[in-house]
């Protein structure tokens, strides 16, 4: 069962003095879903390293650190709101999503075997749709 | 009031396979801080650069920079467990409490005016606890 | 005018017991210009909140930090050789082309006033140029 | 041999509006240092991963991303020069220079082996020394 924690994402975005072109609720789940994946992959690539066979994993944690670092730069920028620029926030929640789409595949061929490749995929898949779904919001805004 | 939402830290270090020389309770706390405290100073650091007077908050977004960069790189840190080195899991903690220190106070000068202030030195008392707990929790270990 | 200085990305990526798919000149080129890139807006944003009148400058301070959150994600997929996925490499180069652009054409804006936005500016037209270039490069291997 | 590349900290650090508590030479040193070691760090994981016999180097993937992600913060870090606190900066610095001297030994003892590890032991060397010298040049200030 996953974790249910304090964060304060949601509350930080109200706060700030100027408003967001985003839809708020899209916002919010697409940056918490980068967090949450970005610290999945991180220690994803950790533990197949360590596995018993790491050499079937190179893909596998080749495709975690990409991941991590897209998720990472991507909830970064979906924690601003100063002064955006559409095209930057869409190619960086797009590469976002290219990421999550192979890190997912990649792990759920994994996933059977070893846990942390499960809930990886899982993440990496709430990531991808969280992304898919910002995009559309943003069209109709 | 701070939002709750489904992050997979805990669980990611429970299906690692080596187990942890870390108090994994203290462990997942910090890490959890880590990651919300990395957020929320982005988030404040524009915050502020957006404000009507962003002068008197230049001190603030250095340490908001600062403390989100200390931070989000001891939660990739402590997201590992494969053959850990103590010296650098405890530089790395002792840098981030350093900076949540910081930070918090700079933060807390601006709380009663600015919500986002208010809302990020409760982040880093947060986590530079967290980091001092896990501190005190390794040397006992 | 610029340093030159001593670095270790072509060595490194010539040191990987597996070939690049990338033609290898347009790698180091693009790896070095992000990796640039991502200093120099870092330390633009920097001294955009430390100017006499910052208000001025919340536009560029945000673009600056975004382009360095994708320049430094992309300097990290760029630096890795094992088992690429094309399609995340590319919309990686991608998003870190599109937030070059927006960064650069502001800071060129401001760059008669201030040489921190001049030189940061120049920066942003290598690393876009050299994104473009290894895309084409890419598509032509 | 080393690569002779065009990078703008020196120049970006000259062209900030508040000049720099620290030694100009030693801090355009360490932060050239910190960001090459960073990006070598991040390569030599990623190599290793793919070597033919990835379980004798767990260690060296878990040091070589410790010590990427604590250069790289640090690199930020250093880049900024508006209303420094110093514990903070000492705090970052003595954490890199503690990775680099773990990863350093680590490598070092595949480097006859690995041309990879051969060279990311050089630049975590010249980082840790880069690190302590900026240490010293600042207590002297």
């Amino acid at each position: 069962m996953a974790d249910t924690t304090i964060h304060h994402e949601a509350e930080m975005l109200r706060a700030h003095p100027r408003g967001s072109m985003l839809d708020q609720q899209a916002l919010v789940r697409c940056l918490q879903a980068c967090l949450d994946c970005a610290q999945t992959c991180v220690s994803c690539a950790d533990a197949c390293s360590a596995e018993t066979d790491p050499k079937m994993l190179v893909r596998c944690i080749r495709l975690n650190n990409d991941c991590a670092d897209l998720c990472a730069a991507t909830a970064r920028i979906l924690s601003r709101q100063a002064e955006p620029e559409p095209a930057v926030i869409r190619a960086a929640v797009d590469a976002c999503a290219a990421a999550c789409a192979a890190c997912g595949s990649e792990c759920e061929r994994h996933g059977k075997k070893m846990e942390h490749c499960r809930i990886c995929a899982e993440a990496c898949r709430a990531c991808e749709a969280a992304c898919r779904e910002l995009g559309t919001a943003k069209a109709s805004a």
